[in-house]
């Protein structure tokens, strides 16, 4: 199962070896992470961002080792803005000496970059960005610019208090016209003394949700007053400025920047499916530990895992967490796929790519979140100590929901696109890859289920029609009711809710498809497809509906804990006392609270001053 | 509408000078509460309470007007235990004598005190407690002790560091016979110089979910290694043990237990509507000054309150802030009026109170700790900011779905007394209370819905009757299946999933009846009832399908804002950059920014040691 899991032997080894390289180094230990000060959680973050690209360089690690190392240490920080979105950027929409002029230094890490595109008034809507670019011919630069409060810069990763550099959006204005959001190569900071460059101010946003979690990271604000750059900094690969200020369009089409975007969100499906895996790791574990109630008076008391409503609860997140990660393989795939395609100049497929990818970052992301959470729930009360490891895990995972495009922004998206691919069906053009199940259409609107049992559901032909009838019975009606509206886009307001829902349902089918397809390759191991085929049904069956699905529980519990063992994780990177691998919980959890500073002392600070005046009753004469 | 979420004129101006008096007193500043250290807000939390309580004794505040005080500083701590589980316990289980004594103190907080129930292995389940107290008669002592580290108490809040005394909970032995778990006052630390006595080792158990958030509180874990306390420091209401070691019951019925848990659940209730009604709070207002997107490309953004998506999502969440507020205050009359019944010893409608309760504090905060997690998604990325006031807000109220009963547990709790209710009806014993509907049986299994148009929502009777149908038709349906199961246990237990929804049915459908009841006393203001009616409307129809509900959301947009507003609350108490009265979100946001620790220096503490060896290229001399 853990080859089945992880992909490939091959896999399975780099995976150890990184996983085993981060839990045996001191530099790395990340057990007091959430008693640390603001300052000392980022602190530790730099040395251990500095101590891994030591040990990179030290140990040769390859591309696919060293993004492993980052992903075992397991802690947000400004490496993950400078490889997943700064080098990706200039890649993307860099000319080739920008590209050999900007990786070069960011390979080596002698420059250090970031994405600032949000701005403290704006998100979602890149279109509504306020920071301006103006071309200046007399000196052949760009001025850099914040006209209000709200362009300030907001958000970005590593911009706070690390980064030197950073790929800066803003309106692109020259000769007195306004041409929207481009991309700029900024330098932000000395490379000598680290501060920053005139005209620049910059600071950290804040707190963040959770204790450790994202306050690892110096989200940063920057605010930018008439600062000049050399032209050749705007990343001209799809549009250039000349010398003498004319806007020119090169002939690559604007969807190259899908390219990126597509990266991106496959790495955060990725992120999804292991952030909940490591939850129901932990869930599971514990679960099989934990007792509550007997089964009758006076018995002994029964492991919670065998609760029917605890199985109901934290099978679907099981087989979530398998979908998830099966679908994330095909994203890699599809994104390879694309980039080549790209290569060749092929960017027919690149909007389906596109919508998909938008769709799956949605889906997986929500319902990761909400099975964090229910998790927390699921381990009693000791779920909320910082202990078991789910708090920090939540607080890291739930902001996915928003970032690189809010959730349900993201699915208008995809329900737009559906909505075009339906119309196009009716007027007999043949959908592609996710959405060629629409080509289909007379047989998938009347077709009848034949699922009755729950072994119907282990059926695989079934499930998918099932869930493409679904699925396009929801766009088809949805398209029918914004035909009806006044205007389209009135209707497509009316009925957004019901587009949400359908966008879901075209998702779902993409990940039942996948996991079913997953199934049809021949997999190793000793019923380990059988296991997987009850992971796909349950996957399946608890999204439409929840009756019956008893039975399939049922045949899962009994290797409900070699099921999430079979994820591979070592103790240091699950990071809980509840999800320990050898069971030994309530030791754990007794050692790890006298680790918090309050034990320091017996008696706290604080008695003297505000305890013991109150029960002398000498409070009157005290001075607070 | 202040008036009616308030309760009555009198209620919004005690509250309105307790807010006040809270939010001008710096020592209640709690805008940094975020950014201390452990250490530093364990200590804040003592001087905001030892203040507190001087302020108390000062203005000779009234017990309604300290507990309003209390709750508007809005930090958890010690005083919360012991007002709402330490003197309520002995309330509740004390003597006449035992009153007397022990209260006379906890009032004069001559003593600190907390209820020490819950183990390190155990939850819920209290019969499976395994702490003991043992009676020796040669000395007429209890001998307290923990035989195992599971048994070590874990969790009591003011346990940790603070409290001088507790209501221990342990398996009463004597006579060489264990006669179950009782109650008993122990002292934990010396009134001279607080150190723990002989025998007890206590402490802190460690970092929990959030910043600031619950980590104010010294929830804590306690061994005991046979500490010796006199005999009539056990609880003696309901049973007592003779000098001779003699178990002896008294004529007090068990149930009188049941009075302590209403009164704690009904506050639970009570802070769960006011939790909800903060982030909806926040979520609103700020709907109300974020723009997004233009309604049609190059127009100005619109309003992200205007969009269909965030009122499906926001304003069922409205509905449910007053729905919970008023069924919060019907419990409140609740419990008065079994607290009279009490005493006049008639302990019948108990068992029903007691379940209604115990639904109702299930219910409502898991859909609380929903929406506040919901609420942080429709803020985007500043709802995760710790100055948007949503993050500490979820993770102080996302612990009320495990604490004083699992929501799960308790649920189930509920459907057995449903179950009970239902065979009762069936041999033709009148259900009372809450569940007096059920009597109603013929008519409700066979009734057909009238309900087609949105305005036929608007009609109570309407509403009513399909939630009893509801309600009785799924408990009628689970009671019939256990019926067919092979025991009464096996059915139980396979049906438990069904089971908690049919609760939850139940408990859905005493929230819309108060709800209902309310809009039948007379509502004072000009188009106050008309709305209350379209937020009733609402909160009942999200709950059975959420089709052609916009008519209603558009009719509550306009005043969606001051229907907040009504809450009435403080900025100071909803600590929200996002949320404030005054809409001035954006500097507000960037203003808190600055207050951050990491912004103290230009160039971050670390940068010589961790980052300009790595930009400079010196990694490998360097030494980390």
């Amino acid at each position: 199962m853990k080859v089945a899991w992880a992909g490939s032997r091959h896999a399975v080894e780099v995976a150890d070896r990184m996983a085993c390289l981060v839990a045996s180094d001191p530099v790395f230990r990340k057990d007091t992470r959430t008693m640390l000060s603001r300052k000392e959680l980022f602190k530790d973050t730099l040395k251990k961002a500095a101590h891994a690209w030591k040990r990179t360089v030290e140990l040769h690690l390859t591309e696919e080792e060293a993004n492993l190392l980052r992903l075992y240490i397991d802690q947000p920080g400004y490496v993950d803005l400078h490889w997943v979105m700064f080098v990706p950027a200039i890649k993307g929409q860099g000319t080739e000496e920008q590209q050999k002029k900007w990786l070069t230094m960011a390979y080596k890490f002698q420059i250090i970059g970031t994405y600032a595109q949000t701005e403290l008034g704006h998100g979602s809507n890149v279109q509504g960005l306020e920071t301006t670019a103006t071309f200046d011919p007399s000196t052949d630069e760009f001025i850099m610019h914040s006209p209000t409060l709200t362009s300030s810069k907001w958000w970005p990763g590593g911009l706070g208090k690390t980064s030197t550099h950073a790929v800066v959006y803003a309106r692109l204005i020259t000769e007195g016209k306004d041409y929207g959001i481009h991309g700029f190569i900024m330098q932000l900071r000395s490379l000598d003394d680290h501060s920053p460059l005139p005209g620049i101010t910059i600071g950290d946003i804040g707190g963040k949700f959770g204790s450790g979690a994202y306050n690892s990271m110096d989200n940063g604000v920057m605010r930018l007053d008439h600062v000049r750059i050399p032209r050749d900094q705007m990343l001209m690969r799809l549009a250039q400025v000349t010398r003498e200020g004319k806007y020119v369009h090169s002939d690559v089409p604007k969807q190259l920047l899908y390219g990126t975007m597509v990266y991106v969100r496959q790495t955060i499906v990725a992120d999804a499916s292991r952030a909940l895996s490591r939850a129901v790791c932990i869930a599971v574990r514990y679960g099989a530990i934990r007792k509550q109630f007997g089964s009758k008076a006076g018995g002994p008391e029964t492991q919670v895992l065998n609760y029917k409503t605890q199985q109901s609860r934290l099978f679907p997140f099981l087989a979530s967490a398998y979908a998830f990660r099966f679908v994330g393989q095909w994203l890699k795939w599809l994104y390879t796929d694309v980039t080549q395609k790209l290569e060749s100049k092929d960017f027919s497929t690149l909007p389906e790519a596109h919508a998909c990818t938008a769709g799956l970052k949605s889906v997986t992301t929500s319902a990761t979140a909400d099975a964090i959470e229910e998790c927390q729930k699921l381990c009693g009360g000791h779920g909320y100590l910082n202990s078991s490891g789910l708090p920090e895990l939540f607080a890291v995972n739930l902001p996915a929901c928003t970032y690189e495009g809010d959730n349900v922004v993201l699915l208008l998206q995809v329900a737009r696109f559906l909505m075009k691919t339906v119309s196009q069906v009716a007027s007999g053009k043949q959908p592609v890859g996710t959405t060629a199940y629409m080509g289909n259409i007379q047989h998938l609107m009347q077709c009848k289920s034949v699922v009755n049992t729950v072994e119907d559901w282990l059926n695989p032909a079934a499930i998918k029609e099932v869930f493409e009838a679904r699925a396009l019975r929801m766009a088809v009606n949805c398209a029918q009711n914004i035909s009806k509206a006044p205007s389209q886009e009135e209707g497509f307001s009316e009925l957004s809710p019901d587009l949400v829902e359908a966008a879901v349902a075209h998702v779902q089918l993409i990940i039942v498809t996948k996991f079913i397809e997953k199934l049809q390759e021949d997999i190793l191991g000793h019923g380990v497809k059988e296991q997987l085929q009850k992971l796909c049904g349950i996957y399946a069956l608890h999204l439409i509906h929840n009756e019956r699905l008893g039975k399939l529980y049922a045949q899962v519990r009994p290797n409900a804990v070699a099921l999430v063992d079979a994820f591979d994780y070592t103790d240091h990177y699950l990071g809980s006392a509840l999800g320990r691998y050898d069971g030994d919980v309530y030791s754990a959890l007794y050692k790890e609270a006298w680790k918090d500073p309050l034990n320091e002392t017996v008696v706290p600070d604080g008695y003297q001053e505000h305890l013991r005046p109150l029960l002398k009753q000498q409070l009157k004469l005290s001075r607070l």
